[in-house]
């Protein structure tokens, strides 16, 4: 926690190693960097903005007087949750806590402060063309509350979700791949661990002969029926059901709970949100479920929340040429 | 430069001035906020993106910590330039700068340490629709290189600048606004003083009955032109007979030489670059402007050149609806 000798060579090959990980997972695969470029234009003078991995131009130029900066500055015990899972009592692990990092003075952290994204007025769209890439791709993200933000906007945005997008039986997969056979595949995804916005994303990929811009259509024709139709009862019991089994079935893991409990924590919740979770999502209504999709999710009333549009282009399809 | 006194309600009352004129010059302005919009997109994790006077939510939050914390922090004679404008000697001047300015001691500025923007893989457009807005605007904006990053390209992109639009015989009005009808105005301006990357912008605002994506596709169509078809010589040396002429003509005040002068040196250039300017713009060849316009403004390989598009639309026009 404080005591980190870090050799200077072991800098210089960790920095080689992360560097060729980003090649690797980023540059070198069209999908990764087109969301790259959709998060950054999503959260504009904002760090989430920013990929976790980093720039490669700045990553390359990071020294040991960065790293270690970083660490002396920001890894102190008052900075940091210590979680441990497995087959271990509570009384042990603090009694260890307590002999090993309780003994270590606070560190003096500066006070966390971000900037914060301005308005969104206008609407963005970010279109990539790319050679090795063969099926066109529609990506919409939006910046959604996270449950931090607000936590009961968030449980019926979790809803929302398994609803849209909880396997084969979901709306976006049975209308978009089964029955239009628009889409090859066709997601909604939102994650609701965040200290500032959560990102909530929906997309899919075109089937052969179809645009991006058919599956948007598409897409917006889904979310306009769950906002003026709203959802059926049955539909929502048995997504919430589905939604509480995962939770039993996650804990089926060591490392899984571990993450979930540190995750909730350095996002701004309370391990009494985690425990009572099960029982909080059972109360969300068919209509709160609704008016979060109206509220946040309206194709028809585009700038009441900030969103990006992407596309993603094999080359020279007809779709590319024209679009601007 | 120094020993400034800040009252805290100095600071209190400024604040409410600031906000005051950035209301009513960018936010009720549906143009400048569209300007806004493209710069932050133009810029992502760049101090440019974000607008000189700063984002509103930003602003109201500043402190007079905050302002003597800067000023404390960045004003000294070592981190500034004094130009003085009018009918004095040199002798004189220095002799009274040494007198005050030489007297303070030198600051503990920090080094000049900035984010830069990732390269742009994808194109990014951005699209407004507001209530005010009359007649539709098409606008690009480019990151081209500045005075500083690259004199020879910077001087033969002003030679281009003024070839494009330099009054009613340059080539964007003559074919937008007088020929084709399609642009009620049309202008490409490209601005050297920047110690990053400049910006070079062109568009246009469409004529009643034209959209935002006829006026680009246009402006193209003369981008191309200039690019295969090049600059005539007589074109070329109007064009920079007409600099030289702009340069004397803007000697004619006290205030435009200061800010020139001041310009050059904070951006990174000499006063030796600023006084052989006419010298230097007159070996600018038809080769060389033709070469930048394929470099940086070639719309048939656009992602060489990191550039944004946008589109400020009226209410419900039919060229909004269907766009993206």
């Amino acid at each position: 926690m404080r005591g980190l000798q870090l050799p200077r060579e072991a800098v210089d090959s960790e920095r080689l190693v992360i560097l060729e990980e980003r090649r690797q997972r980023i540059d070198n695969d069209p999908r990764a960097q087109f969301d790259e470029q959709l998060g950054e234009a999503l959260f504009p003078n904002h760090p989430y903005g920013t990929p976790v991995i980093g720039w490669f131009h700045e990553m390359e130029q990071l020294s040991w007087e960065d790293a270690t900066g970083f660490y002396q500055r920001y890894y102190a015990p008052n900075n940091a949750y210590l979680v441990v899972s497995g087959d271990v009592s509570v009384e042990d692990v603090r009694a260890l806590a307590e002999k090993t990092y309780g003994l270590i003075p606070k560190g003096d952290v500066p006070e966390r402060a971000r900037t914060i994204s301005p308005p969104f007025i206008a609407r963005t769209s970010v279109k990539m063309t790319h050679p090795v890439v063969k099926e066109p791709v529609f990506q919409r993200e939006y910046r959604a509350p996270s449950a931090r933000q607000n936590a009961k906007d968030s449980l019926a945005l979790q809803v929302l979700e398994e609803i849209m997008d909880g396997g084969s039986t979901s709306r976006l997969y049975k209308s978009l791949v089964v029955e239009k056979k628009i889409a090859s595949s066709v997601s909604l995804s939102y994650i609701s661990f965040a200290w500032d916005d959560a990102t909530l994303a929906v997309g899919g990929t075109a089937m052969d002969g179809f645009t991006p811009e058919q599956v948007e259509a598409a897409i917006d024709d889904e979310l306009r029926l769950l906002i003026t139709g709203g959802v059926r009862e049955q539909e929502l019991k048995e997504a919430i059901l589905r939604l509480q089994a995962q939770a039993i079935y996650a804990r089926d893991s060591v490392a899984g709970p571990a993450m979930v409990v540190g995750y909730t924590l350095v996002t701004g919740s309370s391990l009494d949100d985690l425990e009572t979770w099960p029982q909080q999502i059972e109360t969300v209504t068919a209509k709160q479920v609704q008016d979060v999709a109206a509220k946040y999710l309206n194709p028809d009333a585009p700038t009441s929340t900030p969103f990006v549009n992407g596309y993603l282009y094999p080359p020279q399809t007809k779709a590319e040429e024209k679009a601007p």
